[in-house]
């Protein structure tokens, strides 16, 4: 029989933002493989399980923990922040995965920040959207200009992943006047959110004007609305459709 | 203080696939509003609770009921299939809100099924992506034609969300057309997930080129990968970008 492994979406943070399923399968499981920050967000619950950890940008490496501990008979679970196959480890560890054949992954969904920063907003993705992340570590930044041009075009609501770091403090402006150069208005409507599902849960609701020339840290969600998108009462609406 | 109204999102049907946050809100709350279908996929746990339905194509209605039944001073809880957010009902139910401002909103998000159906398949949406549905029921063909040609424009990760009706049995045919005449080519690879997180749950991959002529039903979810994304082990895998 393979050796299952599992990657698991634990959502934005927030325990009860988990799925049952994914409480149930770090709890049966012997050792729990994961980013610190992450393995952090899990608070109490798994306090006394193994833990075993890797830094930022040894993704890859976290991915050959897993398959390593899995041929000791160890259950093994990785774990993504938001859902394990939205830029989680679900698509790096079927890579790793050709190297060790007994193996089977089992991925377990959970609610990326699309979801727990709409709900958040109000109902900005009601209707059809994308989602982009602004991150050029691993994407050609022309792919990324010609998707936000992509994304305008045909009039999507938007969610950006990775507005912001420290190296790129203008790719949400550079992400912005791409967008308003291909149709999208400056009223616009918008809004993001930061630490979401986490403590100090903070949100905003903007146009795309005043996004351009905001600044966002690494931990903020952004939301453009449709052309049909509005902001009431501080709450951003894209509507399903329905005439009301 | 306001009264308080959830829009719950309950995942694809399967109780352990609901968030801890949906679970302890159901619990909590007087009544159940919901579409009869979602109302059966809750199952046992609720069996006592007062449940409240319409059927579908009522959807301004229910939306309606909720805020009746809290004029009643009862909790209310109306649920959605996925996410509230992403095709449900949080943005009808904030229109509905502007004629009863003494409610407020709390919008519980849930595992969609372009994360859901992701999971089963592999890891078909692991960079960016779009979400697109195919239902002109309240959206003008000409704008889902608009969408999918700059999806294919913008070589996103593509999902579909109501792929097939009766009525609608050939606009899965007529979309794949819409791609492969803006660029995608008949090899790129694709899958389905039938019955997502429900009994008989099936899955299938394949290219967009046999996708075109296969006939889906009303319950399926549609993947198209990017250029770069392939199938290995009957997995379906959107690179995250990494060099492996």
């Amino acid at each position: 029989m393979a050796r299952e492994i599992y990657v698991v979406g634990i959502g934005p943070g927030a325990e009860d933002m988990m799925t049952v399923q994914a409480l149930e399968v770090l709890d049966k499981c012997d050792v729990i493989i994961g980013y610190s920050v992450y393995l952090e967000l899990l608070g109490d619950r798994y306090k006394d399980k193994e833990k075993l950890q890797t830094p930022m940008k040894q993704e890859i490496r976290r991915c050959e923990m897993c398959f390593e501990e899995a041929q000791k008979d160890k259950r093994v679970a990785m774990i993504c922040s938001g859902d394990a196959g939205v830029y989680g480890m679900a698509a790096p560890m079927y890579e790793i995965n050709k190297r060790y054949p007994d193996c089977e992954l089992v991925i377990v969904p959970g609610v990326t920040a699309a979801l727990s920063g709409a709900a958040v907003l109000g109902a900005p993705i009601n209707h059809d959207f994308v989602v982009i992340s602004l991150s050029d570590l691993l994407t050609p930044w022309e792919l990324i200009e010609k998707r936000l041009a992509a994304a305008a075009m045909g009039d999507f609501a938007i969610v950006l992943y990775n507005p912001s770091s420290i190296k790129r403090a203008d790719y949400l402006m550079k992400a912005c006047d791409i967008l308003l150069s291909n149709g999208c208005k400056e009223d616009r409507a918008c809004g993001y959110v930061v630490n979401i599902g986490r403590e100090g849960t903070t949100s905003k609701c903007l146009t795309l004007g005043e996004l351009r020339n905001t600044k966002v840290n690494m931990f903020t969600t952004v939301f453009i609305g449709n052309s049909k998108s509005y902001i009431f009462n501080n709450k951003l609406v894209t509507r399903r459709g329905y005439e009301i």
